[in-house]
C-alpha cells in the first residue's frame, strides 16, 4: 500500500535530516523534476544526485524546520513552509523558502523549492561555501 | 457563517486582478501582516494599503495565475503556487512565487508571498516601473 504524500515527503525531508543520499533519492522517482525556482529543472534521479550528494557530504548536519505544511491527498499534492539549515563546518547557511511536492505511487515526482537568491547566495558566501556538482558518471 | 479560508483567498485574488484596493483591504485583518519574504514585515491594513494601491492603480490588469492551491480549514491555511503578472502600461512583469495564507473569521491575518528578489528586480527594471509606496497619512 502506497504511504500518503506528505508521510513521504516528511520521510524525504528526514533523509536529508539524517543526510541520507540513498534515502533521499529512493524517496524521488527515477524521472523526477527538481527545481530551485529559478534556476534551471534538474530532470531525473542522476541530476538530482550530483547536486544533493555534495550538499550531503560536506555539511556536518542539516534540519530542514517545517513552519507549515498541508497536503492533498487526492491531488499528491504537499506544500510546505521551511526554513532549511545547512550547517557547513565553515558556517550556517539558513534559507527561509516555500516548496512543493508532487508525490505519486509513494515517490516524489516533482519537487519546485522558492527561495530568494539572493538571500541563498549571500548565505553560502558568508559561511565560504562554493556549491558544486559531483562529476557527471 | 464564515466562508472557506480558501474562498477567502480566492476572493482576495480576483480582488487583484479587479485591481478593486477596497474589496482586497476588506479581506485583511485590521492587524494583517504582510511579508515578501525577505523583506521586512508590513504590519495593519495601513502599510499594505500604502504598498498594494500604487500597484493597483498603476498597473493596467493584473493576473495572479494559481498553479496550485491546498487548503487546511482546520488551520485556516491556504498555501499557493502561483505565477503573478503585473501588466504595466511599459512592459509585464511576471513573479513566479508561493504564499501562504492565514486566514481567521473570514480574513486574512497572515500573507507571505516567497519569490526570488533578484526575478522581482530584474522584472521591474525591464519594464521601467519603479516600485513606490504611497504617502502615509
Amino acid at each position: 500500500m502506497n504511504q500518503s504524500a506528505e508521510t513521504v515527503v516528511r520521510a524525504f525531508c528526514d533523509g536529508w535530516e539524517q543526510r541520507d543520499l540513498e534515502r533521499v533519492l529512493g524517496l524521488m522517482a527515477e524521472d523526477v523534476a527538481y527545481q530551485n525556482v529559478p534556476q534551471p529543472v534538474m530532470q531525473g534521479r542522476a541530476q538530482a544526485r550530483r547536486f544533493i550528494g555534495p550538499i550531503l557530504r560536506e555539511t556536518r548536519a542539516i534540519k530542514f524546520v517545517v513552519l507549515n505544511v498541508v497536503a492533498s491527498e487526492e491531488a499528491g499534492l504537499v506544500l510546505t513552509e521551511r526554513l532549511d539549515q545547512l550547517y557547513y563546518p565553515s558556517g550556517l547557511v539558513e534559507i527561509p523558502l516555500m516548496g512543493i511536492f508532487v508525490v505519486r505511487n509513494g515517490q516524489i515526482v516533482q519537487w519546485r523549492d522558492y527561495a530568494d537568491s539572493a538571500t541563498v547566495a549571500r548565505g553560502f558566501a558568508s559561511a565560504g561555501v562554493k556549491l558544486t556538482l559531483d562529476p557527471a558518471d
